[in-house]
C-alpha cells in the first residue's frame, strides 16, 4: 500500500514550527509521507499563500492532503476548515487561503474541524489542530468524523484581468524568485510573437517584446510571455524584472500597443 | 515495520552540507526517514540551536534520532556526543547543544562517539561522524557499540526569569520569523487579560497589553501573551516586535505594572 | 524493496516550483523517495550549480537519480540531457550543469531526452521534462527508452589551480554559508601547519595561517586549510572571510610566502 501524502504550505520560514507540525503528523501516522510546498509565503500574506496553493495543487497525486497555514487570525473566531474536493483534501484556517484551489477543483464537502491535540494552544493551530487533522485523514478517517458540516467558507478572489479595446488591464499577482512578474492576464489578444508592447506600471512605462520563451531575446531585454502557469509574465532575460521596474504584488499594470 | 526517523538541526543554511549528510545516512540505511528541523540556526550560535532543539524534540515520535550540528569547535578536542534519553537519541558535538533537550527528557546513557567514515575530515563531522552514527543507530545498533561511556557532558543553561515584588526580570531567548520576541518568563504573576504592562528594554520602555492571542488586539498593537511553547512573548499584531523595538536574543527585559 | 532515490538541485529558491516537480514525480511514482540537495544556487548560475553537484553526488547511494535544473536556456535549442554513469543517473539541461559530476564518475551512456508531460510548457522543463524523466527512471525504465543517444554534451570546466615557483595561482570556486572561501587549489606545496602565508586578492593582500582545522586559531584570525571537500579554503575563525575580504566566486587569488 502506498504511503499517504501530506503537502505543507506555510509562512513559517526558517523557523522550527514546521518541524513541530511534522513531528505531530509522524507521531499520529508514522507512514505519512510529507512534502514541503513552501514555507516562505510572506508573513501573514493570505493572498499570496492562496495563489501558490492554487498554482501547485493540481500537480500532486489525487488523494494528497494539503495543509496550508497562513493564519493571522489564529485563536480568534475564525474556524479551522476542512474541504474535501473532487481530487483532494484541504486543511487550514477559514480565511480564504484554501478557497481558490479547492473551488477550482470542486468542493464536495466542507467541515469546521473539531479535533486537535489535548493541550490546545491559542497561537499555533498548525501544530495543535491542522497537523493532527491531516494525520487522521492520512490514516483513512472520514472527514465527517473530524468536524461539523458547514455550508459556507470564506472566499478569496485572485484578481483577473479585463481587456478593453485591445488594452489589457491587470494586476501583479505574484513575483517569483527570479523577479519574474506574473500579471493577472492569461493572454495578449491580437499580439504575435516579436511584437513590442508598452507596459504601464505605477513607476512609468516600459517596452517589452512578446516572446515564446526567455531564450528568444537577448540578456537584459524586457519580455512578455505566457508562463508555465498560464499567466502573462513580465521578465528581464537573465535579469530581475521586479527590481528593475519596482513592481510588487498588487500593482496595477496596463499593457497596450505603443 | 516502520521506517526509523532521523531529524536534523544545523546552521548549514542554504548550503549543500545537509545533502551530504543525507546521502551518507541513506547510503548506510536506505530505509531511514529524514526530517529537517531547521538549518537556519544563526551561524555557530550554539545557544539558539539548543533552544530550538529543546522546543521541538518533544513533538516527535518516541525513538526519533536527533542529529544536531552547530559546531564551531569541529576538529578540536571537543568530543562527538551520543545521549540516550528516556524517549529519544541525540547525536552531535559536546558543546552544550544537546544538553537542554536531553536533560529535560532525562539522560539514561552517554557516550563519546568512536565511529565515523574511514576518511575522516577535520572540518565536517556532520557528514563524517554524526551522520554515520545516526544511521547506525537507525539500523538498531546499540549506542554502547558506537562509543565509550562518559560520565559528563558540556552543560548549557537556557536563561530563566525571576519574579521579585511583582516585577518579572527576564531575557530574550528567541526571536521567531514573525519578529515575535520570546522572553525567558513563563508567566505574568498577578496580571489579567486586558491589563496594560510596561516592558523595559535596552532601548526604552514600551507598553503592551496582556492578551490570550494575537487576534485579541488591533493591528499594530504591542501585546504580551503566553505563546505555544509556554514562553511570555512580546509581539506586535500583524507587525514585527523585534525590529519595532530593536530587540535581539540575549537582551534583558523587565516587565512591571506601569 | 528499497524505495528509489531522486535528489534535486535547482536555483528555484523559496518558490513553489520545486513542489510542482515533486508532485509530478510522486504522481508518476508514489514510491520515489525525494531528497533536496539545495534550491539556493544563485539564479541562473550554472557554474555554481555544477560545482555543488560535483561536490555532493558521491555521498549518495549508488543508483541515485540526480535532477539538476539551472536552466537559463529553457525553451531554446539546448537539449534535455540524460547521462548514465558508473554509479548514477543524471537528468537536466545540456548546458554543462551535469558534466563535471557525471564525467568524474564516468559517463557510460548519453541521451537527448524525448519524453515529457503531454502539455509541455516552454519555460518550466523542470516540471514538464526532467521530473517525468526522473520518475520513469525511478520506476526502472531503461534510459534508452527515454531518449535518443547522443555522442556529445556541453562541457563545463571547474577551474583548477597551478603552482609555479612555490606560488599557487587559483580562483575562488565557491563561497559557503559561513563565508568560507573555497579556492581552486587542492594543496599548499611546501607549507607546514603554523606557517603564515600571503594571499593576494583583487582587493589587496592579507596574511593567513595554514592550519589543520578552524579550532587551531583564535576567533577573528584568518586561516588557510584543506577543507572537507579537499579544497584549499580561506576562512576567518568564527567570522566571515568572504565579506571581510570582499571575495566572490570567480575572483583570482595568489598564495605565496610573505
Amino acid at each position: 500500500m502506498e504511503r499517504p501524502l501530506i503537502a505543507l504550505l506555510t509562512d513559517f520560514g526558517r523557523d522550527y514550527f514546521v518541524a513541530a507540525m511534522k513531528g505531530v503528523i509522524l507521531s499520529i501516522n508514522p507512514r505519512a509521507q510529507i512534502v514541503d510546498i513552501t514555507h516562505d509565503v510572506p508573513p501573514q500574506d493570505v493572498q499570496t499563500g492562496a495563489f501558490v496553493l492554487k498554482a501547485v495543487y493540481r500537480w500532486f497525486p489525487r488523494g494528497t492532503i494539503f495543509v496550508a497555514v497562513v493564519d493571522p487570525g489564529v485563536g480568534t473566531e475564525r474556524a479551522p476548515l476542512l474541504l474535501k474536493t473532487r481530487g483532494y483534501l484541504f486543511v487550514g484556517p477559514d480565511n480564504g487561503l484554501l478557497a481558490p484551489a479547492a473551488e477550482e477543483d470542486g468542493v464536495l464537502e466542507a467541515y469546521r474541524i473539531g479535533v486537535g491535540l489535548p493541550q490546545l494552544s491559542k497561537t499555533f493551530h498548525g501544530r495543535d489542530v491542522f497537523a493532527p487533522a491531516a494525520a487522521y485523514l492520512s490514516l483513512g478517517v472520514e472527514p465527517r468524523l473530524l468536524g461539523t458540516p458547514v455550508a459556507q467558507w470564506r472566499r478569496l478572489e485572485i484578481p483577473e484581468a479585463r481587456v478593453e479595446d485591445g488594452v489589457v488591464y491587470g494586476r501583479v499577482v505574484y513575483v517569483d524568485r527570479f523577479g519574474n512578474v506574473y500579471t493577472s492576464a492569461r493572454s495578449l489578444p491580437g499580439a504575435a510573437y516579436g511584437d513590442v508592447l508598452c507596459v504601464e506600471t505605477p513607476r512609468g512605462v516600459l517596452r517589452a517584446r512578446y516572446v515564446e520563451t526567455y531564450g528568444r531575446a537577448a540578456p537584459g531585454d524586457a519580455v512578455l510571455l505566457i508562463n508555465s502557469e498560464g499567466y502573462l509574465e513580465l521578465a528581464v532575460v537573465m535579469g530581475n524584472a521586479a527590481s528593475a521596474y519596482g513592481l510588487k504584488t498588487g500593482d496595477e499594470v496596463k499593457i497596450r500597443r505603443c
